[in-house]
């Protein structure tokens, strides 16, 4: 029996070509450009939200969708989800690393049945490289270079260095592990929030020392840097609110490529404007797009980015590889081996 | 009998007091901040070049060289170095890695009795860091980010990655292998410069590929990213001429944290001009300070910085780490452990 894909959200051509070129015989891949979005940047996986189908198009969209067993990315038209739109649905391979949100929304919670795999670990590497740039960025003055370009002025000065400062890592998932690694390259100090404070734990993670939840203060007085990487769950809300940053030295960088709901945005300013922040990295906000009048895009020491610096120009690639592994290990039934998956126990 | 240290360059207290407090009992070491030029900036080893010494001091300094047997920095006050000012030297102890021209310059070339030690590999770490946070912020178009942010514009986007990506390395020293690991670390493919093309020579520096002079023009066509990091010898001037830029692939980012005379720079302006060099960062220069009308203050695709970025503001006491270990081996007689040393043979 025909098993169908259907892959849900924009692709390229070349990469649904060899998904197609790699599927088991009994897989029929369909890919339908007119029936998605059109991508508005390089693999953009949400698509021009302007689009609409015309009444024959969803007709045509809805009847492809009720004969997939799996999708690329979630399965959403006009307000219905899986529950509406595929009844057959199995197994959905998510295009983001953190997934968990979604699959709340849409109802796949308490669906165990429904296997959902994410593109976690895709993102980890654009989003480490970003995070280095604008730390490195910051600690060698480059603000202070280019208005000394600007004005032809050569005056020697003195950088700094991230050799020997002291990183706090909240959120030691794929992406905290790929930050971690780096920040080992370049000799920091790697402290990282766990559940538990096994020195074992801080070996698996490739970090110096874990802390819990409750050291988390203490944990963050010891930072030079803090990085937020962590998933939106209920017990992230809110876990960077004014008691953690006012546990924080005077000129700590902050960065949050995590989630938005991680921080009180409202006490960030505050850290911000007395100086315990020094400089604050965010690709993540709590209302996105961020609003034309919020405080953070003229903030001084403020850098935003419009929550993209997950995105890496082979990400369509990246993922396609993750697919083509998952549907080999799905066709032969060895689902317990499809990775990386996402967890219901966990959250993410 | 005791032998005299003279440290003939600023130097902060605290560092001075360090290196006093381990210096062997029969080591007398002399710092007269009164009589060298004051830093004019965190860790500066020249000092203001406006001081002037009265003719009472600069007899004092001339008496306090002519028993130094170990100076910190190279001995030299109105045009006379060490064969005037310290007839008793035995040992420099250099505050930079490229001490060639400085050795040439003052006669200590054909005066193997004097060992020479640099503060080599000191700076290929704050070098390496400003390297990844220029190739960072390029490939992560943190230029575009900013201009976004001017304009309070949430516009999705795909960065780049250095993942991948092919750098060529000319000059695989202490700063080279540096950049090389780190490079690494991004997963870059490294090509590098070498004496002979032997594949356990890649090993050694921990690059992918050498390549032999005259492969130099081929090797750069594989180039996404290159660094130069070559002292300055005979062998390297003008090493990127007009032929070499021609060769390079449209796009290709230039580095250049080694020294001026490496490169034509007419021929670099060229070549950012007509697109083959898409982002260029130029820490040296062949005149500096650059002058204030030289083009590439304004030139829209380069990042201009002060001759500075090798500096860190950790560098004394790193300086101070090895001239208190090579200490210890001269006072020993183990001045063949003396390390790094400046090899009259290779020039650097």
């Amino acid at each position: 029996m025909t098993i169908t894909a259907v892959i849900a959200s924009p692709l390229s051509a070349a990469v649904v070509d060899r998904i197609v070129a790699s599927a088991p015989a009994d897989v029929e891949v369909v890919y339908r450009p007119d029936l998605v979005p059109p991508p508005r940047y390089t693999c953009d996986h949400t698509g021009d939200p302007a689009f609409r189908r015309t009444p024959e198009q969803e007709a045509e969209w809805r009847g492809i969708l009720r004969n997939a067993e799996i999708t690329w990315d979630f399965p959403e038209s006009g307000g219905d989800g899986p529950a509406e739109l595929t009844p057959n649905l199995k197994w959905v391979q998510g295009t983001s690393a953190g997934v968990g949100a979604r699959v709340r929304r849409l109802g796949l919670q308490d669906r165990p049945e429904i296997t959902v795999t994410t593109a976690s670990g895709i993102h980890a590497r654009p989003l480490a490289e970003y995070v280095f740039g604008a730390l490195l960025a910051h600690v060698k003055h480059v603000r202070h270079l280019a208005a000394q370009q600007r004005s032809h002025h050569w005056e020697r000065f003195t950088p700094d260095s991230l050799d020997g400062k002291t990183m706090v890592l909240i959120g030691p998932g794929r992406i905290g592990r790929e930050v971690a690694r780096l920040a080992k390259a370049f000799d920091m100090t790697v402290l990282a929030l766990a559940r538990d404070s096994d020195p074992g734990r801080a070996v698996d993670l490739g970090v110096d020392r874990v802390f819990t939840r409750d050291q988390l203060h203490g944990m963050l007085g010891q930072a030079d840097v803090v990085v937020l990487c962590a998933p939106q769950t209920p017990e992230t809300d809110d876990i960077m609110g004014a008691a953690a940053f006012a546990a924080l030295r005077p000129g700590t960088i902050f960065v949050n490529i995590g989630r938005g709901t991680l921080v009180d945005e409202d006490a960030l300013l505050a850290a911000l404007r007395d100086g315990r922040v020094g400089f604050a990295v965010l690709d993540v906000f709590r209302q996105e797009p961020l609003p034309a009048d919020s405080p953070f895009w003229d903030e001084p020491n403020v850098q935003v980015s419009p929550h993209s610096v997950a995105n890496a120009a082979n990400e369509y690639d990246k993922i396609a590889d993750i697919f083509i592994a998952n549907l080999a290990r799905y066709v032969d039934g060895r689902t317990d081996e499809m990775t990386p998956r996402y967890s219901r126990e966990k959250g993410y």
